[in-house]
């Protein structure tokens, strides 16, 4: 598997090097941090023999950079949502893999699968996580939910380890954001009701992810809602005239 | 799931809360230690909101006292038996199962299982190992096997934590070890190979392991045992006449 680690703003070095050990325990190398803190010691001790892995990481400055090439991002969360957060729970957090149903989800596919695990405080903000096309929560009790961040990175790589890869070749992640903002843009053009534009495109991009389109695909759906804005508007000029 | 995890002589704190707080988070509260470090501020602060698992944990002086009570003994090791150990191969670390194996294994028993994570340097002893009647590692990259003792809970635990607990009843200890015993003395009074003798009772230990005997299923064997042991020793007296 073709996989990245992303650490979103992480706080403590000992915990970047703790998961760049459990990278190299499941065979995994690609770890870019995002604003991270600064390394110290004892991050480098808690690496152990994985110091290679921190030494070949990236720092970036935005997660735009970080997912950048990546065909598919799958965001972490440990938050659960209440009841009275209905809007939330259908359009933004739902489906929320476990780690086993991310690892099925992924077998045979092909490309660059970012992984983005965030602070250690409040983990990946809402807009972050709606930026994401799969989400990933790894079920605890529900007395004490909060895992500790290595571990919770741990579990997900020993998944996703045995997850083999095949010659299934995702959408790349240009096309499927040129979807969602064509798809945008087809949902203004038929005049669909504002205030729920956003809510419903990152509903396309849940069903996206969920579809795990390949490329050839994307494509396809591109071709399509590009005939149907000009025939809208071929159809508005006719009304014009 | 009734799961007692025993840490043998665990060297550092800070793992020892770390692996109590992974417990809390798969909802598991027994915790036994072999003779522990001292758990200090930093251990505590690893534990985090799991401090109750640390303060209602039992210290003992040996790993025999640890396992007192548990139905089935299930040891762990990061090693892996090179070519030229035959042996041990056949003998003692196999079967090795995976924790999905594990967790497959174990579902739909009832009973006390213990889980046995060895020292942070050289793990679990052979003697101890041999000492298990199921094995489990964790499969990881051949270029860095070794993990942080605390991720490798967290990932038995994750899967443990899926066992939904049944109604076949394990065997009791006592059955079982009365069981090795009395099929050590059978291959005496049969004399079988004495140098053989001990792997053998491995391999019994490891099979019994494996076919996961009720405690009804036990006390036959032992009646069965016992009847052959009788007429072995009915007819030795009836030769000596």
């Amino acid at each position: 598997m073709n996989l990245r680690v992303v650490l979103v703003e992480p706080i403590y070095d000992g915990n970047v090097g703790s998961i760049a050990r459990a990278m190299k325990n499941f065979g995994f190398h690609e770890l870019v941090l995002v604003n991270p803190c600064h390394i110290e010691d004892f991050g480098l001790a808690m690496a152990s023999h994985a110091q290679d892995i921190l030494e070949r990481s990236r720092s970036v400055s935005c997660l735009e950079e970080a997912i950048d090439g990546a065909n598919l991002v799958v965001g972490t969360t440990g938050k659960r949502v209440g009841n009275g957060q209905k809007h939330l729970r259908l359009h933004l957090r739902v489906p929320c893999l476990s780690p086993h149903e991310l690892a099925v989800k992924l077998r045979g596919r092909e490309g660059i699968v970012a992984l983005l695990l965030g602070r250690e405080d409040i983990g990946l903000t809402s807009r972050e996580l709606a930026g994401c096309d799969l989400l990933a929560s790894i079920p605890t009790s529900r007395l004490y939910p909060i895992m500790n961040i290595s571990h919770a990175a741990a579990i997900l790589l020993y998944e996703l380890s045995q997850v083999s890869e095949g010659e299934i070749h995702m959408a790349s992640r240009e096309s499927l954001l040129r979807l969602l903002d064509r798809s945008k843009s087809l949902l203004g053009e038929v005049r669909y009701p504002e205030h729920k534009v956003d809510f419903t495109v990152i509903m396309f991009k849940r069903i996206l992810g969920r579809a795990e389109l390949t490329e050839r695909e994307a494509r396809t759906l591109l071709g399509i809602i590009k005939s149907v804005r000009w025939c809208i508007k071929d159809q508005s000029t006719k009304f014009e005239e």
